[in-house]
């Protein structure tokens, strides 16, 4: 490990919560270089909903690489290009009637999210946008300036620049309907919230705490759009690719947004991200966004054989059968051992246990001693967040939630000493 | 084609320039779908130095795969990082006496851009910025605000905030010094200039159009920056990695930047990048800078063995010898070609053929019917960019460099015509 | 007439509501060239809180210009200064047991408040500024981004910078605590409402509506600034000088803000404008904020003046008996019109009456017409502003309360039409 | 003395330079309350260009408040202010065939250009502007993004916002071209000076030094303006109303601006500022940019009083004969006193004598220990600043400078002892 404190810069974060060096990966299981096994609660901060390594995928990335398959395209055509768009075409929009453009930008949600708050800007000539609290769309300025969490920014950066920040649903407590908060600045020509050129959303705040929104707010927030002519962008890179239960995240609540951001599990684990543009927004001159990864070919190949997974029911029905094994746990363990202050939240597969302060931490160090990955969320890391593959094995699913179980018990016992340790 | 129209968004670019479907790549050749080939003077914009699917990358990369090494690792130590770190110290950082920090940052040259205006703003505690002229630095708004070119911007982003753009060498006219002009911005605490963080900088400016920094201008500019406190980065992004004719672009200045950023070809054609930062300067907290592929660990291995071409100086030599090649072949293009108005300008293996307006675009168009994939650059797209891999085959490189011949000689023929046609 | 038409911008507003040539002025009285008699129910938008040409004021000008007194001083001690600093301390801070440090801005509104602004964010070097819906504060850049209605900006100015707004007393709807929505958003660090420098507020707003904020509401804003650390800005511009009972506007809640702004009614008629701060906060260097007209001396002389007006409770108690008057008169047409949806908004001698679209400006007009200058008030002039002269007489206030009784009467008559007619 | 360490702010700046307690003043002279004289070359830093409490003026003023004329008139139409456009059109515009609006803006010179910039922006759908080294355009925060000096700014302000600044005429050296420095930033589409909406210019600087553009200069400048649509301002708030000679500083370069802001002396000595607009750009609604101050009566009368100077050209004579005895007496000083690095600067009756550092400061001193009060200016207050009344007597003009040539000889015999006291 030396090698890594000496040379890698002191912003490295997650070698500090599971120390130790990986080798290889398979499903749901990580090997270190000792060959110590670890559960992997965590799938990339959800970017490997189809698992480590998922041989479907991995065979058609060797077949491309020995047919000296494009590997880097910029946005020029490629066989491997258009294989995906069709399958995209067929296995997802068509399907669901929706009629986006895609546009392929450089391969990091962040960029997704830049590139979709400058075409809402430029199409609609206003530069406020809206976000929400605790929303995360990354860490380059123009993304970091919709996320909410303070501990990214800089007084130096100047990133509070056009962007209002409404509460999510449920921020302000149960039974206040944080839509028609908005709406009554919206409706206001002197609330000071200027009309946003678009509102930014994840339907479920995944680096926020596991926040869900309801459909009935989901459904008002795009009801407020189209009434004040604001356009309404689903930032899906956490959440989309089946992680609540649907291929998209919006689906439950038969919404439509004006543009999808997606990415992590877009690639199959490779750097890829999308941009789904309703076709009258496609305002862009050529060229006028680039990126020189743009065009990850071997993302695209990666990409054209986890949509395999969508063209039946399958999948769909295995993430509602194991998010229904996650959520009974998770309250069996509010259960019984309220002594954590533990609530559960949650849909599909992305789960969050909040606890008491600190308690969430010691829990993921404790978790991994006994061989589970499974890192925090939440503006204070105050949640156990649970984000396994979607293709996880049952029992290997029960084993982690075991561990999970385990170390809960240990809090208990140790509470006292925790507490009084902080 | 027909797909791509139907579905990629109207942002899409090279696929005009170059409109087939391409299919596989080896070293400087491309082949589309129909298996017409191309010559590549192009490089995927500077990502491509080892050439496509350059055996020793590939087969380590099928090897890694078929051993089911960790793919996709966020900021994890893993033992693909590990060799490339090592390998990275061991034949770049430690003969050329350079004891940087290592960020991996979101592997995409604008996000090393972001990530290095951000740690230079937080470290300074100051915001202002200075770039320069013609500058192209990522279109990510932070790196956005330093870009130059005003086609990639729009009223309603409000990209123009603390950045103050400076002459870059040769912009005010020969012989005038334009590191004179900034220092007296500098020393007047009136100009309006405020004390920057940083200055960044391309040694050589690629998508500026080929303007290549003396070397007294680049010690000048260092000079400036220590005796005012400024940071100064230097953007290899296109020009690392030896494009050159050294790994790094400012090896030939004899100065040390405060940071460095590097991507395109560090990656070996896989998305990746890097900063490299003074040790003193590395004052991140542990996740301050965060984004989900910056462990993109199969591009550690790709980056790995292109390494290995540092391991002795025949790749310098050969760049020198095949830069050689260019620049006199160009300029006995010059000679012969007078009244397209040609300016030869270039370093290492980037050159640029300046000529009179809309004569570039259309040498482009020329090239690729008659089998050569070459890009423009400058503001107005008035300059043939020539930046072939620099492992090209010397009868590759006469053939590619004949095809343009032919197109010069072409445009002289048809020059009245095409001057009317604009 | 013809002369403002031809020469002055079209930006000329009140010109247009007023129709005529005003020529002299006596306590509550207008007289156009014509000897046309107006009653001013306007106040100079609460800068005449001591009446037009009050002869003590008056006097004291014309024996000081008589005395050739300097008009003109910047900041440079003068006798004029010292009389009002001592007489501000004398009858206004010291009874108050109130501390500041007086800080002579440009003579106007705005720039108090660009001073205040400045000084909270230099103090705690922290850049955002929370201010609220319907707030009112000025139109240069600094104020105006501070300043709610959309109607004052435009999307070139980049305004929107550094403020986040929040809910004021009753913009949610009665019985909603939006105090504790503010706190909600500070308490989140992920809420992306970053720690503000300051609170800057309004205990009546003026401009936005005549909206009264509420004793608890004050209190609860003061202890909420007191736990985040954040600085409590009181914009006193327009309802300070007597105009809500007290000398300052925030003594009914018992408040201590740590900056006041004060204009408007402070120099007598002529412009001055004063910063007060807890002397902790004065880190200023010298000269660092200046203006040219900060040491108007001529109405440093009339400002001492009018301070005698505060040397005894009779101009409280004055107030309170207007007031009182007022506002049962407003109860009574509120009863005996309700087709005109009134609603009664107030406290001390500022008095709003919000009325159905389009009315309030029509009462305007009918009263204009009958001899009554009276302006409009909120986001969509929807209110009818009373502001009289503090001093006015209890004759000319009922009469003056008349003409807007026959102007509703007439709006009643005439309702059909008008609500058609729009 | 004690009450203004007592209670004014830090932030006083005069008082520390001229420690006295003024009283009364005539033409150019000041009395303190001891009944010390003072002679002026300050003229309230160009607000006094007709001398203090000029009878014409102040006996205007006193028949207008016995008459009870409007004091306070917003922007109704009033008939003092009548009597200015009157007069304004007829002496000033119609015989230099200007046709500009009158925009009457909030009372002082930061407050027209915050309208100015506006208007620009608004006009032009721009959000940039160019402005120069070593300009000075006021302190709010609009006005101060165009304001070079950084000892006026503070990292929190956040003011460098969308403004990009250009060398002034002489910034660079003796005989280098700023404009078409200029010229290269603007016709550069990657020069990252993007379009601006406006230019913002002083013709002479005087906070920056005394710097007078040439007539060249200013040619060119419009010249570039009009080449790229660029609008052109001029700030003529220190140096218009004859300091220069003529009553607008620009009419020696026979330019014509699309705006010009005036203030300090157009009103008297009393707060006032006029926007002058080219018709076509008078594009605001009704009520868009306002101001409580922006119909200071009193100022209106008295400024229709000093207009009368512009009746025939016995001012401009007088202005060129002094100047020249300024200029005659300055340039003596230089060749008497070559120790103290003196260099002379000006035009009209606004002149600098530049200094080695620390000297001009102390000369202010000594000059005010001798009944002179004159202060410095420049990024570093190393001018000595000649600014007095342009209706001073020849006989105080010589006994001014007299003292000034006292002082130098003073410095010259101590400078040993100054240059190391520092």
């Amino acid at each position: 490990m030396r090698i890594f404190e000496e040379m890698e810069s002191e912003v490295r974060g997650y070698i500090r919560s599971f120390p130790t060096v990986f080798d290889r990966a398979e499903g749901s299981e990580l090997f270190d270089e000792s060959g110590a096994r670890f559960i992997d609660f965590f799938a990339g901060a959800g970017t490997l909903n189809y698992g480590h390594n998922n041989p479907i995928v991995t065979d058609a990335m060797i077949q491309y690489l020995q047919h000296k398959g494009i590997l880097h395209g910029l946005d020029k055509a490629t066989v491997a290009k258009r294989a995906f768009l069709q399958k995209f075409r067929d296995t997802i929009l068509a399907p669901r009637d929706l009629k986006y453009k895609v546009q392929f930008t450089g391969p990091t949600g962040t960029n997704a999210v830049e590139t979709a708050l400058k075409l809402a800007r430029m199409v609609k000539k206003r530069s406020n946008i809206i976000s929400f609290t605790n929303g995360y769309h990354g860490l380059t300025m123009g993304a970091l300036a919709a996320t909410g969490n303070y501990f990214y920014k800089d007084e130096s950066y100047g990133s509070r620049i056009n962007t209002a920040f409404m509460p999510y649903d449920g921020f302000l407590g149960e039974g206040v309907d944080t839509i028609d908060y908005m709406r009554r600045f919206l409706a206001d020509g002197s609330s000071g919230v200027d009309l946003p050129a678009a509102v930014i959303v994840e339907t479920v705040q995944g680096e926020g705490g596991i926040n869900v929104a309801g459909i009935e707010w989901l459904k008002n927030l795009q009801a407020v759009c189209r009434e004040f002519d604001i356009l309404l962008i689903v930032d899906d890179i956490q959440v989309g690719n089946g992680r609540t239960g649907t291929f998209f995240s919006f689906e439950r609540a038969g919404i439509h947004p004006d543009m999808v951001c997606l990415s992590k599990s877009i690639g199959g684990g490779l750097p890829m991200a999308l941009l789904l543009i309703r076709p009258e927004l496609d305002q862009w001159q050529p060229g006028e966004h680039t990126g020189t990864f743009r065009g990850n070919n071997l993302a695209f190949v990666a990409a054209t054989q986890t949509l395999r997974y969508w063209d039946n029911d399958d999948l769909v029905k295995a993430v509602a059968y194991k998010g229904d094994i996650i959520e009974k746990t998770l309250n069996k363990m509010v259960e019984d051992y309220p002594q954590l202050e533990p609530k559960v939240r949650g849909i599909g597969m992305v789960w969050g246990l909040e606890m008491a302060p600190g308690l969430a931490g010691e829990a993921s160090r404790q978790a991994f001693a006994r061989g589970l990955v499974i890192e925090t969320a939440g503006a204070n890391d105050q949640v156990l967040k649970f984000l396994p593959s979607l293709l996880i094995g049952e029992d290997i699913l029960h084993e982690g939630l075991g561990i999970v179980r385990d170390c809960l018990a240990l809090l208990v016992e140790n509470q006292q000493s925790i507490m009084t340790g902080q």
